[in-house]
């Protein structure tokens, strides 16, 4: 079994990401700094199906008293009703600070369950199985945990680092097309934004299928980009912000249509399409390059256009309340190039006006 | 006006503590690096009369746009509903991450106020302002936030970092003395596991009329032992739970006779006797200690008995249930001699036999 390791950096001291095909089923010796105590799962009914019995019983190998706390699958799951509900399991399973929490799953599951992890007798220890693309290359590696809140995506949130990251790519195997694309749009923004080479790989693929067989080396990529932004940006004060190409207009199309209805992933390829138009009118974006990023979205099946009979005005107060507005400036990420970029403020009446 | 300022860790840099009398009338110059921002003060009914408007008045002064936020004053606030009703008033506010809390009152807002502050949005700018004794020497320093649960104090929390603490002792004049002899009790603490000197010092003197004068010099004391402590431990996994003197049975006296019964710092004295009269009973703390730190406490009208009606049984099953519970037994603070102490792992069975 190929397993490549990624170190990444935490506020303090590293972890490491172990991406291999098959891990979930052979992991039993990563857990084994956690012989004797307790650990909760935390999976959705999909993830719970699919994968439950095989991490629960690598973890009883590695002589770890586990169970399984299985939650609605869907973006609805991620709010505090469901934290409270994580708090009273793990009260119920008598879980102490030397406990183990376990998110198995994607970003809902990885983020809310970080979330509980973090603040539950502030802090237990934590280890992310990520089971979609999106959460494989985005949110296992950089400790944003996070729930939404009823007026905004992950408006309640922390950082905390997991401890260890297994990500195992045959369960992207089981996803289906549209969970695959969402993750694909983020991996795409990672070439956009820090890496010419791997837009143009993919590029170059031309398609889904002449890609997958590379997905675990791409994986890999993305997990590598991603650390270094966190390492020179624990708390997302700076230069993490990049990884924000495309979430302005994401973000607010995803709280206009309600969570859940677009994928994360499926917005940022939106987002992605009218910040590099914005940057090509505001002169900072090589013209022609808004064209290229659509082209590439298209060929991998990715959605490129704002869905019809959104107002322009309230996305842009949606946008004017996204928590990367500061002051009374939107920050927005603009390419510079393929393969880089920089933050631009801008206000809100700027954007409705190119929306 | 006499300010001294200590230096306290924070996991990424320092920040400092400034205790003056007459401080929140005269320190518009501390918020200058807010200037142009907005600011959410938050307090409870009785700190919002209080000190409201002088504190508003020094955050406009640096040209900080600063509205007040006022909760019902009591422990039974300190809880998850009051949380969201904190986001709603950010959210009304338009509170973004550049803007800052401000958390004006005792131990409940200061926890409270500070768990806000670190999960809206991931975290916006915080400032202590504590008024009472209690949270002035112990809350202020060292990060801890934290709500209760139903089911134990404290069960939801982290660890968030204020950027600037103001002390004003002259706000100590407007305290019950309840609350000054609970804010005394965790003074008398730092002597018994760290400061032989500070103990003796406060025993010299032999009365709350006497120390009065003193008070200044004894908080900031205070303020420098607990921030070495900090320093040494921050995400206390190690030295800093001798900080928990008293504590193993304080916990659970507080929840079991429900919280705001019992003052945090009464509970914690009578927790320290009956800590030290189970270090003699194990060869560990030097006979006649428990009857010198229960003269001591007398001396300052401190409780020192385990109320009436109190069932052993349900203590300690409550101390079972205890965060500092490390799998199977509680670690409890024990005095190796006045000014020192270790920790102790002791089963619940040991617990429930000694009370």
């Amino acid at each position: 079994m190929p397993i490549v390791t990624v170190t990444a950096p935490a506020a303090q001291e590293r972890y490491c990401i172990h991406i291999g095909s098959g891990l979930l089923s052979a992991c039993a010796e990563r857990f084994s700094p956690y012989a004797g105590r307790r650990a909760a799962v935390v999976a959705d009914e999909n993830t719970a199906r699919l994968f439950g019995e095989a991490l629960l019983a690598q973890l009883r190998d590695a002589d770890v008293d586990a169970s399984l706390i299985t939650l609605p699958a869907g973006e609805t799951t991620k709010c505090t009703d469901s934290l409270l509900t994580l708090y009273d399991a793990f009260l119920d399973r008598h879980l102490t600070r030397a406990d183990l929490v376990v998110a198995l799953g994607g970003g809902v599951i990885g983020d809310l369950t970080g979330y509980a992890a973090c603040t539950y007798l502030r802090g237990v220890h934590f280890v992310q199985v990520p089971t979609t693309l999106l959460s494989q290359v985005d949110s296992s590696v950089g400790g944003k945990v996070a729930v939404n809140h009823p007026r905004g995506k992950n408006l309640l949130g922390a950082f905390y680092q997991p401890e260890l990251v297994l990500i195992d790519s045959n369960t992207l195997d089981l996803l289906d097309a549209r969970q695959v694309g969402a993750g694909l749009g983020e991996v795409i923004k990672y070439g956009c934004i820090a890496d010419r080479a791997l837009f143009e790989r993919i590029e170059a693929l031309g398609s889904r299928a002449a890609l997958w067989p590379h997905m675990h080396e791409v994986i890999a990529r993305c997990c590598e980009i991603k650390a270094r932004y966190v390492h020179e940006d624990p708390h997302d004060h700076g230069i993490r912000m990049q990884l924000n190409f495309g979430h302005t207009l994401a973000h607010a199309l995803e709280n206009a249509m309600g969570y859940g209805t677009l994928l994360h992933g499926e917005a940022v390829c939106i987002g992605m399409v009218a910040a590099s138009g914005w940057g090509e009118r505001l002169g900072i974006t090589p013209a022609g390059t808004q064209a290229r990023i659509r082209a590439l979205l298209e060929a991998y099946d990715l959605p490129t256009q704002v869905p019809q009979g959104l107002s322009a005005d309230a996305l842009a107060a949606t946008m004017a309340l996204d928590k990367k507005a500061e002051g009374k400036t939107i920050k927005t990420v603009i390419l510079t190039d393929i393969g880089a970029c920089r933050g631009v403020p801008l206000t809100a009446d700027a954007l409705r006006a190119m929306l």
